[in-house]
């Protein structure tokens, strides 16, 4: 399989450029018989279309989508589901300026030596903006998550720059452009993209997204451990450099007796483990921790190379993100929630006969 | 494909629990030609061995390497690469005690969740002693890196607990059995892990690992990114619960002024993008580092439930390492040789035929 | 990888409906830098297209492609190549008769258990409509394999009904909408359809399909082997019951005497093996057969059950091919040269540095 | 996943060659809980195994499994099931002669050329040998499908040579080594056999197997049907050049009227399809049929080349089969057994929420 699917059983195929026609994708291995509309993945796009807010991109895209197969009279049929999202203003005009020029943490270079094709028009293949795709992929898959087993895929935005965020409350979460938990920190937040605008600089951000109702169980030892491919989909989402699982970095100056989460009867005394052992879920909540960094083009000045390999300096002006942290939240929670389905499958797959052995008097 | 084999063409399929016969793995997809002896691997296997100082476990095991086909008057032929390393000290009478409780931080209770079976003897298939197979089928990958692209794959000790532990020289790493790039701090590192043994408790490490020499190109973008797959793979590894790409979280703080790694006529001017931009190698290091938690099975007493979901306390006396993180540094090596094996595969593939662009003027 | 998806290193994935408003498919692994326009792909579409005779289904669609991605400026870029293809004569008034009846040698029956779901409108995803998507597919990779191997795959009727058609010239083929290879036979096979027509019957064919140029040593030995792939691919295809390589079933009676192909310095003295031994190329043709049933929807009428599982009879009027084989000619060849590039590019990830022991001399 | 891996959800991945010192397999993704034991797996191998008659290759081998993990206290664990069968009679002497020519017929020359690896020793990886791991493999599949669902596979020998061999009864088949379903045939099959290897000849076979009690639904549309996977599983077995499902090739003959298995009440009136509709199972007999060639390596002298590429003769003395199709019947059983669990797993993970809708009156 090469590297535009992903996923075993639930299985997300993605196509698509910034500057082409269209995205698009086939989800494949949806159970049938979901109730399922263009409009329960439309809520899900809306979230994270730019132009929503000031403090994002301000390219004008309705990321409309259209569902082509796989729904027949408002359900999965268990086929194929082929879905496109047209661009709207794939406008090419702000790229002239830096057309033979690489931009400094930006993978045109790679892309270049790799392929030995040079698309000057902009991110091509590389924009954030394939993220649409995963977008609405995860839409199925939370909703097919919350309808069959309870489980719930939420994240919110933990750190803006320097500037962490503690969790008030997911209400909170919903009532502003950046996924915020803390109504009371966004004017702050706001004052902070101003003034990062303003600067011609951009910055980084830690999203939080947590998977709550999990069922103990799934997930496959050894190599197809639940967190291993968690965090493969994390790292896969545009400027991801970090993925945690759990207390994450921080389990390293943890001892054995801090970390080790303690049984009662009533479930585990804490959550260290982020609700993974042995890469099978606990029956916790699922809780990982991504790192973005700050977005590669900015106003401000910088060196590079141009594609003669000459020395030359470069200002990305255009309409990006000055911190694409702020709209990552519904794409990790997009992520999540297809690997969550995927192993939920693969977990019936081969468990479907087990009786759970503490049925009724488990932990958590 | 299930959870026991990683890898898409350079493909690994593992077998083996710690208190059965043997562990075993095959190696599919190894080019051929490559001169491979026993001897290459035990090397490896050595250096990951347990009973190699006082500060890990004492199980006496000499993991001797049986090649059991896939080799050929010393080379390999490109059929699969069939091993055996027979478990020679897995008695179980230690886990008497704790039959019927399950420890904190372990895998015990998911496994039996999951599967509904209760191995009494101890680890069974989420034993760490499974990295074994990792480890051989790494040293493969490491040295046809090495001899077919002059790739070198090397990793080091950088946090003991809370205990940083600064770079100094790759000699002093082989020098020391925690893998300590720092030849002065091995004294205080002896002294930190005799106080851990005595207190009965353990304590996290944090393991950073480098891939010299990959050249530009490697990786696929979208799902099948070099980082992703390394996330995964690094995250596959027991206990290890963040991985991090090149400034990993310390991006989140970062300016895009800051972090976009700069280019010039000779090569990029810093590397926080970890040697991966759009999910493809730049032609810098490859650098990667984990946390690794505490080992969970300590001597002090804990709270946990039976198997009938009752209280009670745990206290797991036996031979675990007091730091698991001390040996991960070979197999952490394993796990990206294996990556960046299965990338230059699959990058040849597709790119057998692109003529790099800037041939004799690429930066670095 | 679940069901709508294949290839391992060229890789295909297929959406669509018969009575949805599009076919789509996304093809991933394609080298870059291949020249590629949507009129390659057209061309070969047009051979397969419906209407084309009075012998074929009168449902009138042109299978106009749309490329959405991996193209640009008339390259193949490296990355997912996804493509459309509307359908616009998707009335589905013919099916209100039988839409609660079952449709003997049809799948609505077993989709209807598998799924739960029942499409009344027609064969839904079942529908041999699906293979445009193969069609398009199959045209890249038989571009590149012409353009990069000197690989041609070409495939003709070899039997109508119970009517054998000798092989006489690849000219006659493209002469006639039944690719039947002798243009002598073309009136007499006109006659045979007519009268099916008229009878409210259908027939099977048999189609062969070769592959000339490829050159030896690709496949993979044991399960991944060449003729293996072929024969899921040409099952795979809709009304497919039988597979043949080289003298197929006919070796059966044959001796090792007979069948064992002999060798000689100017190369193999026949061809029995079909191009393929221990599932590696030879250099030789690799030549297929395949059978096609005939088709199940035909106006005689027929004793089935309805979805209460009462018995009734079925007449099926409506657009359907007297026989199906006739348009399955393209089909068989874009399956083939999917296999083949996807073993072309398998191989040289492999084996890209082995260098050929008979260079110059070696059999054919 | 490369070539010596095959099954999606139940995964088996082969090593070994005729002449190194085992084979051994993996079977991954076997649901826990299924009593195994070594004695299960013998008695599948001991069908297959050489010396059980005079018509078979007399090389000495116990076949004897030992399962080295994935099994506790009698039960599947569900984790990794790794074995190992030694090789006892590895004598390469007898193929001195022949070292340095290629075998017509034979896949010396193809992976020569492939790997650029010669091994003078015999048929190494391309060996036939190797079915011993799928036997082993199929052995707990049959076992598992027999167990869960009441699914029994057998096979039998239809064809030796020109000799067609009506089928009278399984009982037969069990009670003579050809696996001959008709005991009255028995004694003139072995003249048959004893004239072959007088005459320093082989011949071909053909092979039937049958999947009886599969439920309806196993199998996926489009690509992942499951007859393309029953034609790449029997493709893949040494020797066989033909794959039918139900009529197979004799539905080129037949009309649409006779063709089309007509459904009432009681079940399909006939089952040409071979148990398959649209790739998902109907309920019926999974029916297929397999050609095998005639074994490559006779006494009878042959035209060849060197490995220098000149022109020479062979003659291949040493322990072949004279008849590879007569040891086929357990292999062939084995592969359908492995593709049926395969699907059977994969059609619970999508499916297991359907309702059946003719539950209580379904056909057949």
């Amino acid at each position: 399989m090469s590297g535009n699917s992903f996923g075993t059983l639930y299985c997300v195929t993605s196509f698509g450029e910034s500057h082409g026609p269209a995205y698009g994708g086939v989800v494949d291995g949806c159970p049938p018989g979901l109730e399922l509309s263009a409009h329960d993945i439309q809520a899900e796009l809306d979230r994270r279309k730019p132009g929503s807010s000031r403090h994002v991109t301000q390219r004008r895209e309705t990321d409309t989508i259209e569902i082509l197969s796989g729904v027949y009279e408002g359900r999965t049929t268990g086929t194929a589901i082929g879905f496109l999202i047209r661009n709207e203003d794939q406008r090419s005009k702000d790229y002239s300026a830096i057309a033979e020029k690489f931009r400094p943490g930006h993978a045109d270079y790679t892309y270049w030596q790799k392929y030995g094709i040079r698309d000057a028009r902009g991110g091509g293949r590389a924009s954030a903006r394939e993220t649409v795709v995963r977008v609405a992929a995860g839409a199925i898959a939370k909703k097919w998550l919350r309808e069959r087993y309870g489980v719930q895929v939420r994240g919110y935005l933990a750190e803006l720059g320097q500037h962490k965020i503690a969790f008030k409350s997911w209400n909170d979460v919903s009532a502003n452009p950046f996924f915020a938990p803390n109504a009371q920190r966004v004017a702050q937040l706001e004052k902070i993209m101003d003034e990062l605008r303003e600067s011609g600089d951009s910055c980084g951000a830690r999203v939080n997204v947590v998977g709550t109702g999990v069922p103990v169980g799934w997930g496959e030892p050894v190599y197809g451990r639940l967190d291993a491919d968690i965090a493969a989909a994390m790292m896969s989402i545009n400027a991801v450099k970090g993925v945690e699982i759990g207390a994450g970095f921080a389990c390293i100056g943890q001892k054995g007796s801090e970390h080790g989460d303690e049984m009662t009867p009533q479930g585990f005394a804490s959550n260290n483990n982020g609700g993974v052992l042995g890469g099978i879920s606990t029956g916790q909540d699922v809780a990982v921790s991504i790192a973005l960094k700050p977005t590669s083009s900015i106003r401000l000045p910088r060196r590079t190379i141009d594609v003669r390999g000459n020395a030359t300096t470069i200002e990305t002006t255009g309409r990006h993100d000055p911190c694409v942290g702020i709209r990552a939240t519904p794409i990790a929670e997009a992520m999540l929630a297809c690997v969550l389905m995927d192993h939920a499958l693969r977990h019936r797959a081969q468990c479907a006969d087990v009786t759970p052995p503490t049925q009724g008097r488990k932990p958590q």
